[in-house]
């Protein structure tokens, strides 16, 4: 059965009204703003008044180097949380939002999948409470603006050939990658060289995802550096003038939603960045909150824990105020094969000796987790044919390592499926952990790089490009230096070659590039290009999806 | 006092909650899809009990031909409303939708103005219920199919010289006009000579509009002619094999927005298509509904009579199936000015026998509404410094024309500025009336132009350029040609040329393209060109706008 036939017979016959889920958290109908019976923003009222609350213990669901289907995560993180519900438990999930683009490709939705799923799934995976589009608006509005600087006289010297900013749309579409604008003549623009990102690759979904709250989001827009003049100097936001235009945009998208798992555990969803070129996790806000509304917070970190968790721990939870009392490490069979080395198309085959020799891929994030301090559990997404023998496997090779390793089967079983990991999951929530952190705000920004390729990736030395080299004096020069690093690399190894699989030893990192983001506070450092507008494949998912007369939808995945 | 500090005191002190009025409409809270507490979408089921109801009288508000800042058309269909409203009558207002992108720039807002505003007016003008960024997301997605149609091998043969779908943002961004894409290399798209919209000016506005509910919607979306083939071939959206996933891309955006005036009269909100190069008024859907919950239905059209009410009768009313039982024109004793000969710098002045002059043109409108068996009543949006001498002069020349002319000052004082306008349209409701259409569906395209121009224009003749002739074989060859016509002309004069003021006779109108739009069902007669994407002014509107940590907002117009 499709995902969203899973879905939608749901949301016809038990999904609960968002008041319903709203009230079980002690928020009044006053405290939520509804967009349809299903969703609802939480109002600015009510995040100040849940301020005052303790928090509850944080869990972060990361996962090994993936194969290119990706290990589910999301549908783990789904699992675990309905599974603590049913346990009773107070557990509030914080997950990111989906893009559209994919959604019309080839990735499909976000949401989960099978029966550890977050409804209602199509509202979410389409235009859902309207973040991505007033994040595409806003992108789009301070872009118009630079130009329209740069027709009306460009009393700020912008050099057209170093505009930082770039337009977004939240489409896959290859064509808009390169282009050239303002043409037609004087009344039509300053001719340039620009490009089209995709809506979550733009600086300020990031800034979005980090700011407290609209006074935080406010300054951080103020700070974005938008473009260099002819002599260099930055040019930000609050130089165009324009900073309260672009904040008002983003009055409502900084409030986080709250939808709920097919088995009516609330959710909530809000902001999506990159996990290469950002930091790939939902927003400081959507996290606080839940860590304020639950006993339990469970959120995630995009890509495998060599990049999501990472940042998580070096980017997001120095601004949130709070490390994770606990890890999950999603690995699937398929995934450890392939990081022992099997072609993607004989994941399916029994494979023992391959999943012992891509266990090392799955050991090094252990150990990366717990050089930070933290408590690990390893979840084991089951697929159907998964062989016993070697799940059992898995589980032998981290409990070698002191390390409990799960199954969990929550796509087929919902939280039923998730159960153990509940258990697990509480019992190192219990255990008495100490959060060290990975580098210091003041090391300089080679020293955070050096560090993070030998501690966390496991790799020799750093290789520096002639224009990251130049990248590292104007970061200094600028006084950009004490913000943390947020490498984009490929996700598929430790290393910067997608080939290099299992764990790799003695690689050099080659840093092509290192972008300052001012605005979101942190110092993208490029391994390698980076696609930050996708295309769309030979058969697109819109070539499969439709919707009858009555609004009942197929071949959404 | 700003137009936004009005609404935001209003707001706060006296808004209702908007399930209170979707129930003074005798609408349950289950057919009202809130977005957040004062916005509702109307849901599908109940917009289908509705179609079950009898009609109420349709009112149409339209102008004489304006001055570059407006008569103020939406204020006083607002005022007019909330007039009947306070009198007891069940009045719904049907307005068009704001777009974002001349907020940013100069325009400012459409909810009407003063007294006599639609709110929420900062969330109506920004992101409202996302309706506009649905639009662009599928207008987008659909451009974004195309090319990579093209780059996936081009099965349909489409020359990429003639693909006539354009990408679109609801910003005024001139940079955006005429753009090269596909740049960058084998794997970055096919390179090719492009250029943006403004969403409102999309032909998918224009067919959300006219579409009766989601299967005529589909039905119209599929139609679409987005390019042609080498050998001239059109290609539809339904040929590319897309038109569930665009449509879905639409679910929402279909149904009608339900909010209120200051004075809690029910508005509905919905739609709001270019009105030269598509028809300017706001959705069949909307309007259907205003007639079936409302006693009387007040709706509005875009720029003068010549354009906006001409194609409200000719393009909507047909797909509607009903015609105004009463027609209010708005003038302007500056407007009146204007069209006597009057600088726009001098219209302050005093001076009857300018408005004396001016008169001939609001006595042609009243004639060409009349022509269609219309009874009218012409509005006098009063301004604070208006003469009273020359306001008495308009309802004297009025009155030698059989028709009542009415000031109004619901800026000022709301409804009750609008009393004397309401007791005189209720008098023309009243009127025994036979509407009589200006042209037939079958009559040559040649005809339907040369009828509007000779009853509705005043001028003598139409030339056709080269490419409009080329253009008529292709609409005949593809038996196109019964499709109504939608003329693209200036708003300043009857005739194509802006600075032909007042009511000129004996002209020319040179066509000098006519694009067929398949999917809205219309033929867009070109006469000149037509800016597709504003651009910002010196001094954009952003710069004025800002929002304070509370989220109240200032500089919104």
């Amino acid at each position: 059965m499709e995902d969203i036939e899973i879905a939608q017979r749901n949301e016809a016959n038990e999904i609960q009204p968002i008041t319903k889920i709203a009230a079980d958290l002690g928020l009044t109908a006053d405290e939520v703003e509804q967009y349809g019976p299903y969703k609802a923003k939480i109002s600015t009222a009510a995040l100040q008044r849940m301020r005052k609350r303790p928090n509850g213990k944080l869990v972060l669901v990361t996962a090994i180097n993936p194969t290119p289907a990706g290990e589910g995560k999301s549908t783990v993180a789904v699992g675990l949380a309905d599974a603590m519900h049913r346990m009773g438990q107070k557990a509030v999930l914080a997950l990111r939002e989906p893009s559209l683009g994919p959604v019309m490709g080839m990735k499909g939705g976000a949401t989960g999948g099978g029966y550890a799923q977050v409804v209602p799934m199509a509202d979410i995976n389409l235009h859902f409470t309207g973040d991505m589009h007033a994040l595409t608006s806003a992108v789009n509005t301070l872009a118009a603006l630079i130009d329209n600087h740069l027709q009306q006289g460009n009393a700020l010297h912008i050099d057209p050939r170093r505009i930082q900013w770039k337009r977004v749309l939240d489409i896959n579409d290859r064509a808009l990658r390169h282009v050239n604008i303002g043409l037609g003549g004087p009344t039509s623009g300053v001719p340039r060289e620009d490009g089209f990102d995709i809506t979550v690759a733009s600086e300020l979904m990031a800034v979005l995802c980090l700011a407290e709250d609209l006074a935080d989001l406010k300054q951080r827009i103020a700070r974005i550096v938008v473009a260099y003049t002819y002599d260099r100097t930055p040019v930000t936001v609050d130089m165009l003038g324009v900073t309260g235009a672009i904040t008002m945009l983003l009055k409502d998208a900084i409030k986080p939603n709250l939808v709920q798992t097919l088995e009516h555990t609330p959710v909530l969803i809000h902001g999506g960045p990159f996990a290469n070129i950002a930091h790939g996790c939902n927003s400081v806000v959507a996290t606080r909150t839940a860590l304020e509304l639950g006993d339990v917070a469970i959120t995630e970190a995009g890509f495998g824990a060599d990049l999501g968790a990472e940042k998580f721990l070096d980017i997001k939870a120095p601004v949130l105020g709070k490390t994770p009392d606990a890890v999950v490490l999603v690995a699937t069979l398929r995934a450890l094969k392939y990081n022992g080395g099997v072609a993607r198309r004989d994941l399916q085959a029994t494979d023992p000796a391959a999943v012992r020799a891509g266990f090392a891929n799955l050991q090094r994030h252990i150990h990366n987790l717990q050089q930070y301090g933290l408590p690990v559990v390893v979840a084991i997404n089951a697929f159907a044919n998964d062989d016993p023998a070697e799940m059992q496997l898995v589980q032998d090779l981290c409990a070698d390592q002191g390390v409990k390793a799960v199954p969990v089967t929550v796509w087929a079983d919902g939280g039923a499926g998730g159960a153990a990991l509940a258990t697990a999951v509480n019992d190192a929530l219990s255990t008495q952990h100490q959060f060290q952190p990975l580098y210091t705000d003041t090391m300089p920004v080679e020293d955070k790089i050096q560090t993070v390729v030998q501690k966390i990736y496991g790799g020799r030395d750093v290789a520096y490009a002639r224009k990251a080299q130049r990248a590292l004096k104007t970061i200094k020069a600028n006084g950009w230096d004490h913000l943390p690093i947020c490498v984009a690399k490929t996700q598929y190894s430790f290393s910067d070659d997608p080939k290099l699989l299992g764990a790799p030893t003695n690689f050099t990192i080659h840093v092509s590039d290192i972008i300052p983001k001012v605005g979101a506070g942190f110092l993208v450092v490029m391994t390698g290009t980076v696609l930050t507008m996708p295309g769309l494949p030979k058969h697109p998912a819109a070539n499969d999806i439709d919707i009858d007369a009555n609004g009942h939808i197929t071949g959404l995945f």
